[in-house]
């Protein structure tokens, strides 16, 4: 079922039509994948970024219904493919069962001079025991 | 060749790792969307928003190169399909010819009550002057 | 004591000098802000801007020390002064016991045109209930 | 009369009561001080930044009246006090004469481990010809 990350729709987050400003989608994800580092893999988003970083590669989202002030976002998060030194992820973003967005993302694990770097094994392994096929983004 | 967005790299928009932070990305691509509308289309943004707005729907972006403290980025808008409510655009940023970032979205024209409504015929016009085919983004 | 709130330095807080970007402190401020009504006053932020809002009329802070992603810091927010239709609130961020800022404001309850109105009874004496003298401040 | 800053205000500035949301004036304040030093001072802050920085130590608002999406603010900032590593500035915004806000601050050089460090000779110079008395705050 993938890690959840709860995200409420505040005020900060809002446009002058009153539903939320797009790129602030964005800082949600990042702040998902940084709670999925932290807590799920334990594996520091503080301590990732000392030696290198995890920039994000692409990502591709589709906006399907607004979210509001006040809203209880949810975000799930899917590790959908581990590669050398990349990852696939996907996302659903839902509000009482609707879904308002869904995104798919690869990160690319960096060392400090911003290079492609393998995954250390004992993340490898975790990432790989959490991989899972894109099945909820079809 | 499209509307052309300068858009220097400032120290808000930037990491930890010293790069942009991608958000911030989607920041700048609103900021071109509402110059395009404002300056290319003599079409107001704060008009536009008074009776309605125009969500994004869908947006993809690649990230090729990271952008640093500094960078003088040019982002180029290109009109790539005129629908009934709905204007297909294609981005790509670049820094003295370096591509950074390639994007393409997909806006939708709303009314006061969020539900998609038709270009009026003056704008769709200026639009389909405007649109090209996406070559530029293969 | 006030009401706390707590508050982890992420990723997207921090500059590519690896510490806060002092604009983000004041998004916290707002979310704290926003919790203390939702949570403490049971008064949900959203529900209040359907009918005017609070903006900030004027606020003051002293940044003592830097703050690193991972931080956890604890924002605590005291009333400092109940008036007609103005709020004065005093705030001091720490980690594991250092103050990393403090601030004072003042929040002004507005209507649907924007002008100053007096706070309800009930939400006055709510206020009231939770007002001290500044002296963390001192 | 000091620097002076066009700002017009943006969409991505502006939250659901369609005023500017105030952090993000902290963002255009940060921006100016950017475009002072690259612009006025002929110090790039991407420059600066790579052997220190010039964190913000204090800074306090007073907003005086809302700005709205489009309209065409223009940020002057005057240098109050240069100190042995220390900058005081002031400054006002205002649309077509109206005040929107005004803010005092003071910034720090700090070399690259965060500790004040003064400023070189020649860039004292260049702030001690541009101080003047804050008589615009008063």
């Amino acid at each position: 079922m993938g890690f959840t990350f709860p995200q409420k729709v505040l005020f900060k987050h809002c446009d002058p039509a009153g539903i939320v400003f797009y790129p602030r989608y964005f800082e949600m994800l990042n702040d998902c994948v940084e709670a999925f580092f932290d807590q799920d893999l334990a594996l520091p988003f503080a301590d990732l970024h000392k030696a290198g970083g995890v920039p994000t590669a692409e990502i591709s989202t589709r906006f399907q219904a607004p979210s509001r002030h006040g809203d209880a976002l949810v975000i799930s998060l899917r590790v959908t493919h581990v590669g050398r030194s990349s990852l696939a992820l996907a996302f659903r973003a839902t509000c009482h069962d609707e879904t308002r967005f869904i995104a798919t993302s690869t990160l690319v694990l960096v060392n400090g001079n911003g290079r492609p770097t393998p995954w250390p094994n004992a993340v490898k392994q975790k990432l790989l025991d959490r991989e899972e096929t894109p099945a909820h983004d079809t």
